[in-house]
């Protein structure tokens, strides 16, 4: 990798960040390389998640937090994660806010990422992407996705503070439909609470939070908003920061961090255990066993052991 | 193990198949002796995954199945796979039709399994809860499992056929919400047809599956049902026999089985590959290196280089 691009991407250039993304999804070795170059830049922008069910009004959420941090000169970086089908190949809303007016930000750089196609993890992918904001000098970050799946927890693994946008109507559903959304909350969102039933949510969440073991000795706020009046975006910024406080005051930002870092760390290695253990060798000795095992001959158990036995020796 | 408990789980003694079934979820060292033991007894059950939005009636299209197969002199077994929230330790869902009267039937296991802490993968217990029904003389096995999140894609990979349950009003949401449960169906039921809209739902199915990629060459019949009236019972389990006919007679089955099996395999290498790494020593030593690796003094990259080259050298 040459110097000059890395430069570029360090100061913020976009088409450096760009490429430098490009890469880094890919999972191309040039993606790697940026990621080890770039690491000791990393970890000075906050990440922040945001997901919720679909019609939320989570782009929304999103875009104008992210004028509001511009209005305080901070450079803001932004992921959305778009759950696309795999036989469709579409984005899965079709009500998704065009962030135009803020991707015209000199300060404000956005990326939208598939969901699809990360056998490696999303969650993997979306810190790594991230890593390329924080290094190319984004304060914070705004990791947005859907939840209607697993990508929310990925995105509330690789954030600092997560955040649930609801509606007044997920009221009804809100112990039933998505206990997950429930659990990584930091802060709940009631936007559109200008419709009937916002108060009742408020109430929901709130029984379910009594129900919810300690996160970390951290009581999650819950935030009524209209976010396409900008209503209720500075409390939202408010409560993301009070939590930020909180995780720095207490040690356990680092903590968060360690166990990233930790996850990291064994998903690399248990991808590479893989790589060197698969080899074209090993794959043709399994191909051959899996039919005495499909014969009831053998059982899958005594395939692994020779397998193991046959890699330790070797 | 002894001779007898085996010898009265494969006559299909419901005692010693429930003690086998704790000691596979618990992932007892007994646990892998039994399916060991069992192993060569397996293959012979038919495995239906069942699955679909919470409220779709999918409890009841179980138990409507389970009675019909029971008129069929067949033996059932029925895993419910309930996915319990972590904070709230209870069943997802309140309205859980009770299963009482099947429970009762000499020729009914029904057994009900949480998805939570099963971070092995609840798509692996499942299988090897269903290789025990299997063993233990069930002819057929129903793998039911609400659709809200990962579980169902878990039991699709436990399952020959997969069927998916919806309500006349999901019609609007289908391609929105779930287009995880979209691709996973080799049949689709539209119960509570009774209600309003049942049509149009059967029709936004169609148009979603005209998008969808080939599976193995099947087009996924639609089927309305009032499961609670016992209707459309009959064309459900005609549905499935007509796709494990169509998975038999192409070779299909087969194939299904051994990505099974492969996948299998993997699974219980992967494991043992980290447990065989992650010593006590390298445990210590990544712990270590976490607080250089926070201090931005090293990458993770690093770190998992030194791991590794000391593990290959070992």
């Amino acid at each position: 990798m040459d110097a000059e691009f890395l430069n570029k991407l360090l100061r913020g250039d976009k088409l450096a960040a760009t490429r430098a993304i490009t890469a880094v999804e890919n999972s191309a070795p040039s993606g790697e390389e940026i990621l080890r170059a770039i690491y000791r830049h990393t970890g000075k922008a906050y990440r922040v998640g945001i997901t919720g069910p679909p019609g939320a009004g989570k782009s929304t959420v999103v875009n104008k937090l992210a004028r509001l941090y511009r209005q305080q000169e901070m450079h803001v970086g932004i992921i959305a994660v778009d759950p696309t089908s795999p036989f469709t190949g579409g984005a899965l809303l079709g009500d998704r806010i065009r962030m135009t007016d803020v991707e015209l930000d000199e300060g404000v750089f956005v990326r939208s990422m598939a969901s699809r196609g990360s056998p490696g993890g999303l969650s993997r992918k979306t810190a790594d992407v991230a890593d390329v904001l924080d290094a190319s000098g984004s304060d914070v970050v705004l990791l947005e996705t859907v939840g209607v799946g697993q990508s929310e927890l990925d995105v509330a693994a690789a954030a600092d503070t997560t955040v649930v946008v609801l509606v007044p109507e997920s009221g009804d559903s809100i112990q039933a439909m998505k206990a997950g959304l429930m659990e990584i909350a930091d802060l709940f969102v009631v936007n559109k609470s200008d419709r009937p039933g916002a108060d009742q949510a408020v109430t929901a969440i709130r029984t379910v939070l009594q129900f919810r073991s300690e996160r970390d000795g951290w009581n999650a706020d819950i935030v009524k908003s209209i976010a396409n009046e900008g209503k209720g975006i500075d409390e939202i910024a408010g409560s993301i920061d009070r939590h930020r406080k909180y995780l720095e005051e207490t040690g356990r930002l680092l903590e968060k961090r360690g166990r990233r870092i930790v996850n990291r760390i064994r998903e690399l290695v248990g991808e590479q255990l893989r790589v060197d253990f698969w080899n074209e060798g090993r794959l043709e000795r399994m191909r051959q066993e899996v039919q005495h095992v499909i014969e009831r001959r053998r059982t899958p158990f005594d395939v692994v052991e020779d397998l193991l036995r046959e890699f330790r020796q070797s």
